[in-house]
């Protein structure tokens, strides 16, 4: 389950705020419409969202070219101009697209990889002359979109390490409990948490879910349930508030999340909800566990009080479906993430393995649990 | 603000499933429209659905003087039939209106102390002889009243003491977090958790309240904006996942809130998500209150672990208002109420005074905060 499609030069995504109740997929044509569909959640998930604003510079530059590039004499040649003109042109979308979403490391990361090519395939080498590699304004989106595909591609492999590290970790018979959507849809596909526990029920061990319903935007209920429903895997869903006394009753056997940047010391942030599951999980004395690709790491990061946090609009809470839940004129504050220190995570694991530095340990797992 | 109004012999409550959209006042007439009501929420609260048990017996011994009393020539000396069949029934009714929500205390305990009060006045003393201090069935119905409105005015009383009791633990500008509903729509009217930030802004104090939305029924979002708000305290909602982060935050000086069933150690009983706030409490190193009458406490539970807690319909946590949350299929796990540990309390203010026995000390307070 991918939340792209790629139809030759056309770029679809599946609206994720529509579903489960409708499968829609919608055509982005470039990068202000790649800024909507972020900032308005119809794609979301830190690896997704890398995805698509890799994406989203690729369609920008195709936009460049063919409004621009009329301008500059598309062609042979014209590479000249939209070095100096369109790189400008998409070191601003670069920006608008960086910015729609402050606390996933993916988007600058995958943002910034795919410009580094852009100002490269754009800029003539001293010891070639101009347009020696880049024959025309074609080859460079060509190679813009090369470096996108393989961000994607890229995410979809760490999606399938992750799932065979994530999976050594637990035994057959594993009752989970997982917070938010971190499934195929919010990565490039295969998922982080989500594609563990998929992982885990492909290869035949019996597991069931506890889903938080993850308010406000029940990416939970809506979006996990979905995946889980669809793949066989028993689910049920439960409010956010009432995971923690599901953990302390020992009906839970671990918490697996994802992650929306990680900090050099092992902080996580993820979605809004995560920290107090990690709480109640040290204290009914239960692994918690956070799958997450390498690229949401970030090394500029010294620690969780430096990662920003996206202040969403009240709206999300103060309303369901365009059903007021509070009454007028009352305020809401709604944070998308909150910080998990890095002494109440038992492992991360990532595409490279499974990270246990002596502070991703939690002191008191119970050696004879099911975690090995 | 009362969630009754006894109007002569007819009994209104306020529907509070439909608040804040519409203030619908229904008339109950007999056990069995209070139990529904109750189960349903239309009067929700510990406090609240106490008194709300104890005027269903006293609507239910009406309905029996009513349809019964008929058959045994209601009138002086018609008691003596009464006690035979009457009681019975009124027992029956008791046991409906004791199991209708199991976790509150307050409850059973009032439902029990009206149906002594209906024995009593029912059996004739040995010394006395038949219908020696019960001339008729009117009389019976009048002592159940008096002993349902005595419930009422005792709890009334409780809410002020309460009040001033909890108001004394705090200094002015203080920053509030509170979960689910605790106003006076939850009590005879006061309010437990809610009437002592009522009596800290009443008398001038300044507060700011952050209401922890409390799905699935959204009692925070729903009753306790509206109340707030309408005292004119500045309020902000927020979805339960995210009051952790914000205590963590340091935005929030204490947490108060109120109990269901207080066990005879300290642990506390209360709206599911009560617990992930006093964890995330401790690790904020703020003060834990909880605000309860104490028929609220339980002496013959031992401990949390003997609670009941009632799990309630999975719709509620699948849909909001009609429109699923979720997809269809998909189960939900539907805890009403959570536990609180003795050891994660600091205090519980009872209309007796503040209680902190060493088991409801929270090692680690600040003593430098704004709790004294």
């Amino acid at each position: 389950m991918e939340p792209f499609r790629l139809d030759g030069e056309r770029l679809w995504i599946l609206d994720q705020t529509l579903l489960p109740r409708e499968e829609r997929w919608i055509e982005i044509a470039d990068a202000r419409g790649m800024v909507d569909a972020i900032t308005h959640l119809r794609v979301r998930g830190a690896p997704a969202i890398g995805i698509a604003g890799a994406l989203g510079l690729w369609l920008e530059a195709r936009r460049i070219v063919r409004d621009e590039g009329g301008r500059a004499q598309a062609g042979p040649g014209s590479v000249g101009l939209l070095a100096r003109t369109g790189i400008e042109t998409l070191r601003s979308a670069a920006r608008s697209i960086r910015v729609a979403r402050p606390t996933a490391a993916n988007l600058g990361w995958a943002v910034d990889r795919v410009l580094r090519v852009a100002e490269e395939a754009a800029s003539p080498r001293s010891d070639a002359g101009v347009s020696a590699e880049i024959a025309d304004a074609e080859t460079w989106t060509r190679a813009i979109l090369a470096e996108a595909l393989a961000i994607w591609e890229e995410d979809r492999a760490a999606s399938r390490a992750m799932a065979r590290w994530g999976a050594s970790l637990f035994r057959s018979e594993t009752r989970f409990l997982t917070h938010c959507h971190t499934g195929g849809l919010a990565t490039g596909g295969g998922g982080t948490a989500l594609g563990v526990l998929l992982e885990l029920h492909r290869s035949g061990r019996l597991i069931s879910v506890w889903a938080t319903e993850t308010r406000p935007v029940l990416q939970g209920a809506r979006l996990t349930a979905w995946e889980l429903q669809r793949e066989g895997v028993a689910v049920t869903v439960v409010a956010d508030g009432a995971a923690a006394s599901l953990l302390a009753r020992a009906s839970i056997e671990a918490v697996v999340v994802g992650a929306d940047r990680i900090a050099r010391n092992g902080d996580v942030a993820n979605k809004v909800g995560t920290y107090p599951l990690a709480l109640a999980a040290r204290e009914a004395r239960i692994p918690f566990v956070v799958v997450a690709p390498s690229s949401t790491c970030d090394p500029e990061c010294r620690s969780g009080a430096g990662i920003p946090i996206e202040e969403r609009d009240p709206s999300e809470v103060l309303a369901y479906q365009g059903i007021p839940t509070a009454p007028s004129g009352v305020g809401a504050s709604n944070p998308a993430f909150d910080v998990t220190p890095a002494r109440l995570v038992t492992a991360i694991v990532t595409e490279r393995g499974v990270h246990r530095a002596p502070r991703f340990l939690l002191a008191g797992v119970d050696k004879g649990s099911k975690y090995r």
